[in-house]
């Protein structure tokens, strides 16, 4: 099973693709797309493209972003909707499933806490999947800590 | 000078389209395009489709939408940026600019306050298009207002 993990934004998206294989986790991809765009619709748009294209070249059976957002002001969360439309969209073009995971959810499959910090999730990250070196940027290592939790709850659940 | 306004939702997306001649005003399409999916992601992807026709169809000179929101909680806010999102996106793909009035700049410009509730923006906007019906939905009412709001800048400016 191939598990897209997404973090969405509207100047950075981070995405990450796992395999998860007979309980086993890989890391096949993983990275960021950057929108530069001097407006909103704009920047969007890039999004939008940039992440459309990544769905396509790895063909996930499943995409994971986060889902309930909570102890946010209500300008962050309009921003944070505005990034999220736009992945869902791309996401239910390619006729893909989505599953959506808590913040708190997500830290605790990867750090073991819901209150673990940004630098402590990229750590984990990187000793869970055996990556060289800690996954850069945040937004990249934050999609692979959601694919992550994807794959746990997968195995929980005696699906992979 | 043709102008589109929308108030974006994930259910229920409001359309209207104006068109501004010589300082006048002049009603050409107003509607709603809904999405009764189950998941939030084919909802986005049909308000996006139905949205686009709609472009498609009148092909406005500019698309106005509401810009800044106060006063809600950040799980509303989450859900119009979703909305947002992918109406911004359908209005760059189209290569149209996009304008942002904001809640009470619009109300101000159909009502004279900037507190007036639904039901006066309705009887407003008709009296003002001269419709000789109440603009229904409220969504499409809505829509209206926005693109109402949006000429009368345009007549400020000395635009049109």
């Amino acid at each position: 099973m191939r598990v897209m993990g997404i973090d969405p934004g509207t100047r950075v998206c981070g995405y990450a693709v796992i395999d998860l294989e007979a309980g086993d986790m890989k890391a096949v991809d993983y990275g960021v797309v950057r929108s530069r765009g001097r407006v909103l619709p704009e920047r969007l748009k890039k999004i939008h493209e940039g992440l459309t294209a990544v769905i396509e070249r790895w063909k996930p059976d499943v995409v994971a972003v986060e889902g309930i957002f909570g102890g946010i002001n209500p300008r962050t969360a309009l921003k944070i909707g505005e990034g999220r439309g736009v992945v869902l969209l791309a996401v239910a073009a390619a006729g893909i499933e989505v599953a959506e995971h808590s913040p708190a959810t997500v830290k605790k499959a990867v750090v073991g806490s819901g209150r673990a910090d940004k630098s402590q999730v990229q750590q984990m990250v990187r000793v869970i999947l055996g990556l060289a070196e800690l996954p850069e940027p945040e937004d990249a290592a934050d999609a692979l800590a959601i694919a992550i939790c994807h794959c746990h709850r997968q195995r929980l659940e005696g699906v992979a």
